[in-house]
C-alpha cells in the first residue's frame, strides 16, 4: 500500500516564505488567517487526510462503488460514509466559502493547500465534497435570493453535495449540442427531462440530499450555446421555503467501470421531469457553467499535484530501501549486498523529474489560489483586475500541465519500483491509474490548450499574460545581482523573450489561417507552463536562500531548481520547434489516408 | 470493446518493399519462405489474430488468472486453453523455430510480424507462448545433446511451455544477489530450492508440463553473477530418455494482482529440493540468461508495437465517428451536428505522432527482425558478424523506444476519446495498461539505456552503432538527388552528425567519470531512438515514393514522414540538451536531502 505524509514543510515555504501569505492575507481582509490559525488548519487536515482518508484510498480502490439497479442507489465504499461525516463534523466542507452562508471565509490559498491533501490521500473520496464547491460558486454568482437561502447554507455545511450535469451521451465539449429539456411548470419550476453521463458524484449514500446544477434547453431557446439554460435540480425536492419534500424525478441508470477511481462514483442520472428551478437569466447558462467549470479546473490541477506528491514520495522512499547494483562510481554503501537505488543517476533523474514537478506546481498552483483572493479582496480595483486576468491566463496551465505532470510523475514512481510498481500491492498502480482521468474530466488538455491560445491570449489580447510577464520582469531586475540565483536568471529572461516571441508569431498566423490556433495550442500551453516553472524555481531559489530554512531544504530547492533548467526546462526547445512548424504537417493528409 | 485488424498492408511494405525481404530470404537459404507461403502465412495469421484471440482480450482483463491455493493449480480465462489448442494445431507455436526441432524454420523477420499480430490482438495471452522461445533459444545454444532431444520438441510443437525464472524477492535487475540453490543429487542432477517471482506463465492450465529455465547456485559458486547457473526444471519430472515422471517439487505459490495483463498468469513459484539439469557449464548461467533475454527483449518491444497500433486503430476509428464542435476553419460536414474530431489539429496531432511512431517502430524493429535472420543465415562471416553487432545495439533500442511509445500511444489514444476513454467499455484504457508492464519487465528502459551506452557503445566500442550509421550514410547518399525525400535528408544528415558527435562527447566524459554513463543512458538511448526513426521515415518515403502503392498510401507515408520531421524528430532537442548537461545536476543533491 502506498504511503501518505502532508509535506507540510513545502506548503509554508509556499504559502508563507514564497508567497507571503501571512501579511496577503491581512492585507486582503482576512483578519481571521492569521499565521497561527492557518499552521492549525494545514496541521489538522494534514492528520485528517493522513490518518482518515489515506487509508481509506485503497480500499475504495479494491472495493468501488456499488450501484443497485432496482432502487438506483449507489453505496460508497468501506468507511468512506464514516470519513464523510467527521469531514463535516470538522467544518471542512465550508472552509474557504463565506461566513454569509454559514463557511469559515479562509483564503482560497489555503483551501488549495487543504485540497492537495485531501487528492493525495484519496482522490475518489475527495471526488465527493468536490462538486459541492462549484455547485455553491454558481449558486453565490447566479442564483436567486431564494435559492441561496434554501440550497448554500447545506451545501456549505455539507449535509448536501452538489454535482454539474453538463455532459450527454453525444456531447461533452461541445455541449452546444445537448437535448436535455426543461418545460416551464404552472409554479414557476421547470420540468427538467435528458440524460445526463459522467456525473461525478451523481449518487451516493454520503449525504440525505444531492444538488444537481443541470444545464438544459428551454422550449423555445435557440440552437446551440446560446441556448443553453443552467437549473438547480435536487434529488429530493426542495421547496422555496427550505422545506424538503418527496423524491423528485431524478435517478442513477448506472454506474461507470473505470480505469481508476473506482471509489468515486461517476453516475449515469435520467432527469424524467423532474421539478428545477432556473438559475440566472434564461438561455445565460453557459455563464454558470463557467462559474462552476473553472473553479473545477483549478481543483483538478491540484489532483494532478496531489497524486504527483504521493507518487514522488513513495518511490523515494522505496529508492532508499531497494538495494540493487552498485553505484558506476564504486560501491556506496560497502556493508550492504548492494547499493540502494537512490545512488543510481537514472534513478535520481526520475525522482529529481518529480520533485521539480511538484515543489514547482505546488508554487505556481498555491499562487493562482492567492490571486483569487487578491481578484475577490483587494481593496485596489486595478490589483483586482489584474489578479483576475492572470488567474484566467493561469488557470488551463495549471490544469493541463499539472494533471499532465500528474501521469508523468505517477509513471516515473512506477517506473522507479520495476515489476513492483506494477502489482497492485505497492500501491503506485493506483496513483497511476488514478491520474489518468485527470487529463480528462473539466475539460482535455487540449481543450485547456484552446482556452489558453484562443481565449485567453486572442481573444482577450493576453491580459493575463502581460501580467505574468511583468512578474517574470520583476524577479529578473530585483535579483539582476544576486549570485545565489544569477545562473537562473539569464536563462529565465531568455525564455521569456522568447515566450513573448512565439507569441507573436503564433497570433500572427491565426491572423491568416484560424488552424494555426489548433496547432499550435497543446506545443503552446505546455511551453507556457515550462517557463512558468522555471519563474517559480528561479523565485524559489531566491526566497530559500535568503530565509531560515534549514540548509537541506535550501539544498534541495537550489539542486532541484538546477536540475530543472538543466534537464526539464530545455523540452521548451520540442515545443518552440512543434508551435513554429505549423499546421500543414498536421492539416494536410486527408482523413481517409490515415490507415496504416 | 476496442477492435483488432491487424495492418497487413503495412505488414507487407515493411517486409516486401522496405526490407526486400522477398529476395533476401532466399538469399539466407529460407527456400520456403516465398512470397506467395509467407503472405498465406500473414494472412492465417491475421485471421486468427483477429477472430480467436482479440474476442478474448477483454475477457482475460475481466477474470484475470485464478489460482487455488490448495492444489497450486492456475485457471486462465475463459477461451485461452481453446485458443492455445488452436495455435497449436495451426502449428504456430514452432513458425520460426528449426525444423530439427520439429519446427517451421520460418525467417524471424515473419516471426515479428507474427508477434505483433498476436500482441496487438491479446498481449496476455501471448505471454503463455512466449516464454517457449526464451527457453528453446537457451536449450538450443547452451543444453546438452539429450536437453535438446527430450525438451526441444515438446516445447516446439507447443505441448509444453517454458518460463525463465530468473527474479526473487530481493533481486531483479541485480541477479549476482540471487539465492536459489542447487544441490547435486547422485544422479547427475541437481535438487533446486528457492523462490523465484513475476514468474509470466509459470503456472497455467494450457499444457500437460511446463519447462522452467532456472538460475540457481551451485554449492561452491563464487558470489555474484559469476556464481550463477542455469537449470532445466519442469513441472512435472522428465528422464533423460523423455519418459515423463510423477509430479516434480514445484509449486506456484500465489499469483500477482496487476494493474493490466490480468489474463497472463504472473507467479511466485518455490522449487523446494525440485529435480532439474543443469544446462552449459557450472557457473555460466548468467550466458544462458542472456541468450532468453535478448529474444524476449526483442519480443516485448514487439508487444510495445502491437499495443501502439490497436490503440491507434481504435482511436483513429473514434475520430472519424464522433461528432463535437466545428473546425476552426469554418464547418467540414454541415449536414452533420457537428464535425468529427479527426477535422481538430489537436486531434490530428495525437493520431499521427501514434501513425509516425507504429509505422516507423514497425520498420525499425522488423529490419531487427531480419538481421538476426542475417547473422544466423548469411553466407558471408562478415555480413553476419556486421548483423549480429548491429541486432545487439539495435536491441535495447528496440525494446525501450517501442515499449515507452506504446505507453505514450495508448495515452494519446485514451486522451482522444476523452472521458469515454477513461471507462471500460471502450477497451482502451485497458491497452493502456496493459502497455504500462513493457517498459518494465525484461530490463526496465533505464536498464536497457545502460546496456545501450555502457555495453553496446563503451564496451563493444560501437561496432552495431557503426553499421547504423553507416546504413544512415548510404540512404543520404543514395537519395541526395532525390527531390522527393530531399527535405528529409538534410535533417537526418545533420542528426546522424550530431549523433556521433554526442556519442564520442559521453565516451570522453565516461572517461574521466563513470556516472555520466548512467546520467546520459536513458536520453542518449531516447535520443538514438528518435534519429534511427528518422532514417526509417526517410527510408520509408523513398521506397514507397518509388514503388507501386496507391496514392492514399503514399500520401500517408509522406505526409506522417512531414509530420515525423517537424514534430516528433525535435524531440532530439530536448535529449541532446539533458545528455549534454552532465551528471553534475544529478548526483550533487544529497539522499536525505530529496524530501519536500
Amino acid at each position: 500500500m502506498s504511503q501518505y505524509k502532508a509535506p507540510l514543510r513545502d506548503m509554508r515555504f509556499v504559502l508563507f516564505d514564497l508567497l507571503g501569505a501571512e501579511s496577503e492575507f491581512q492585507r486582503l481582509g482576512f483578519a481571521d488567517a492569521s499565521r497561527e490559525l492557518v499552521d492549525a488548519v494545514l496541521d489538522e487536515s494534514a492528520r485528517f487526510s493522513e490518518e482518515v482518508l489515506a487509508p481509506l484510498n485503497e480500499v475504495g480502490d479494491r472495493e468501488g462503488c456499488t450501484f443497485d439497479q432496482a432502487t438506483g442507489d449507489v453505496t460508497t465504499p468501506t468507511g468512506f460514509k464514516e470519513a464523510y461525516s467527521q469531514y463535516v463534523d470538522g467544518g471542512w466542507t465550508g472552509l474557504v466559502a463565506s461566513t454569509e452562508f454559514g463557511g469559515q471565509g479562509l483564503p482560497q490559498a489555503v483551501g488549495f493547500a487543504q485540497k492537495e491533501m485531501i487528492d493525495a490521500a484519496n482522490l475518489a473520496w475527495g471526488n465527493f465534497p468536490l462538486l459541492s464547491h462549484g455547485a455553491t460558486e454558481a449558486l453565490v454568482h447566479h442564483g436567486e435570493d431564494w435559492q441561496r437561502e434554501v440550497f448554500l447554507k447545506p451545501l456549505v455545511e455539507g449535509r448536501w453535495t452538489g454535482t454539474m450535469c453538463l455532459t450527454e451521451p453525444h456531447c461533452g465539449t461541445d455541449l452546444g449540442l445537448l437535448k436535455t429539456r426543461a418545460e416551464p411548470n404552472d409554479d414557476g419550476s421547470y420540468a427538467i427531462t435528458g440524460t445526463k453521463i459522467f456525473i461525478t458524484a451523481g449518487e451516493h449514500d454520503l449525504t440525505e440530499n444531492i444538488v444537481h446544477l443541470v444545464l438544459a434547453r428551454l422550449p423555445d431557446s435557440p440552437a446551440g450555446s446560446k441556448g443553453i439554460s443552467l437549473f438547480v435540480v435536487p434529488k429530493l425536492r426542495v421547496g422555496r421555503d427550505g422545506s424538503m419534500g418527496e423524491p423528485n424525478q431524478v435517478r442513477c441508470g448506472s454506474i461507470e467501470h473505470k480505469m481508476g477511481i473506482h471509489g468515486s462514483a461517476t453516475c449515469v442520472i435520467n432527469f424524467d421531469g423532474a421539478q428545477g428551478y432556473l438559475v440566472g437569466q434564461p438561455n445565460k447558462g453557459m455563464s454558470g457553467m463557467f462559474t462552476m467549470m473553472n473553479a473545477a479546473r483549478l481543483a483538478v490541477g491540484l489532483q494532478g499535484l496531489g497524486l504527483s506528491d504521493r507518487a514522488y514520495q513513495n518511490a523515494l522512499a522505496y529508492a532508499r530501501e531497494r538495494l540493487q547494483m552498485r553505484s558506476l562510481s564504486g560501491p556506496k554503501f560497502p556493508d550492504k549486498p548492494a547499493d540502494p537505488i537512490i545512488v543510481h543517476p537514472d534513478v535520481r533523474r526520475m525522482l529529481l523529474t518529480c520533485k521539480a514537478l511538484v515543489e514547482g506546481g505546488r508554487a505556481m498552483s498555491y499562487h493562482a489560489g492567492l490571486q483569487i483572493d487578491v481578484a475577490h479582496n483587494s481593496p485596489d480595483e486595478a490589483q483586482r483586475k489584474q489578479a483576475d486576468d492572470l488567474v484566467g491566463f493561469i488557470t488551463p496551465i495549471v490544469k493541463a500541465c499539472l494533471t499532465e505532470w500528474g501521469v508523468e510523475c505517477t509513471y516515473h514512481a512506477v517506473q522507479c519500483y520495476g515489476g513492483h510498481g506494477y502489482i497492485a500491492e505497492n500501491g503506485v498502480e493506483q496513483l497511476a491509474r488514478d491520474a489518468r482521468i485527470t487529463t480528462l474530466y473539466e475539460g482535455t488538455s487540449g481543450i485547456q490548450a484552446i482556452d489558453l491560445l484562443g481565449r485567453k491570449i486572442l481573444q482577450l489580447q493576453g491580459a493575463g499574460f502581460k501580467v505574468m510577464l511583468g512578474m517574470v520582469q520583476q524577479l529578473c531586475t530585483e535579483h539582476a545581482d544576486n549570485p545565489e540565483v544569477a545562473e537562473f536568471i539569464a536563462p529565465l529572461q531568455k525564455h521569456a523573450a522568447q515566450w513573448q516571441q512565439l507569441t507573436m508569431e503564433v497570433v500572427d498566423k491565426a491572423s491568416r489561417d484560424p488552424e494555426e490556433i489548433g496547432a499550435a495550442a497543446y506545443d503552446y500551453l505546455m511551453y507556457s507552463g515550462y517557463v512558468a516553472l522555471a519563474y517559480w524555481w528561479a523565485r524559489s531559489v531566491a526566497v530559500s536562500e535568503a530565509g531560515s530554512s534549514s540548509d537541506g531544504f535550501k539544498a534541495g530547492k537550489r539542486e532541484t531548481a538546477k536540475f530543472y533548467f538543466a534537464r526539464i526546462l530545455p523540452r521548451t526547445l520540442t515545443h518552440a520547434a512543434a508551435i513554429r512548424s505549423g499546421s500543414a504537417s498536421l492539416m494536410t493528409l486527408d482523413a481517409e489516408q490515415f490507415d496504416a
